[in-house]
């Protein structure tokens, strides 16, 4: 039997290895932008915040008398799962990063979704507030990914067509 | 150099690749969902709908005179990143699989929205339509998981809480 605080707890820990997976790949993505600064002030913007989010986290996690210092395994399991996903885009073009920063950010947007769920199940209504005060932060950036597609693929296109220095 | 055609042909090779990976998902998504036979009827109606567009894209492909046999990097790549993430949700819990389809509908759209870009820039305004109504496709099915996300987990959550057999 597992109470649905247990599982807030676990989900919790999973979460804030999830905000450490995306803080790696945040820095990665900022230092590889050569060819697309315009995107740098709002990726640094998510890195902070996605910084603070880590800490509120870990907040809630407290509030429950839970520390994230034990790794689970499904947190490690969605760590090597995400990192299959940041080596398919260690290649250096710059749109196969952002479709996956996209995918990423969604994944993270759901994930607190459902920890909202998990929190108000378990009688703890403000970390409901935290979860899906970050579900929105998740959710703008992703869209704000979604937007620069379009551009950036133009872009993309053009340095590609213009010779060698294009793949990133 | 790389025309905006060449790059059309392979980025359409990769979503013929990656709608592959698509059907593998859904299909072992349908074999596993014991827990929540509500979603089957709308999972078992977007694996037929994937493996229509997987033809649509052989068929732009077609269009272009080039075929989707010849397996790229950048599609092996991307099957490996996928396959991590399969590798996670091979797990038993469906919410896990529904975090997971969510962030892979989300990374199919995206792609679908960069390649309308590059159609258009190949001059190419039929393939850009299919690619679009593609995109809708893959949107409206991430919404739908979206949807469930809060009642998947509260589910889950009672489950949990009465016993054993609750993972899945």
């Amino acid at each position: 039997m597992t109470t649905p605080r247990d599982n807030l707890i676990s989900w919790l820990r999973d979460a804030y290895a999830m905000e450490g997976q995306a803080i790696e790949l945040l820095e990665t993505q900022i230092e590889r932008l050569e060819n697309y600064p315009e995107a740098l002030p709002r990726l640094r913007e998510h890195l902070q915040q996605t910084r603070e989010q880590q800490t509120e986290v870990e907040r809630c996690l407290d509030r429950l008398g839970a520390d994230p210092s034990t790794l689970k395994e499904s947190a490690m399991k969605l760590g090597a799962s995400m990192q299959g996903m940041m080596h398919a885009m260690s290649s250096d073009e710059v749109l196969k990063h952002a479709l996956g920063s996209h995918a990423f950010e969604q994944f993270e947007a759901g994930s607190y979704r459902s920890l909202m769920t998990a929190a108000e199940t378990a009688g703890e209504p403000q970390i409901a507030q935290t979860c899906e005060q970050i579900m929105r932060q998740e959710q703008d950036m992703a869209r704000w990914v979604w937007e620069q597609l379009p551009h950036m693929t133009e872009q993309y296109l053009r340095r590609s067509e213009s010779g060698a220095e294009a793949k990133r």
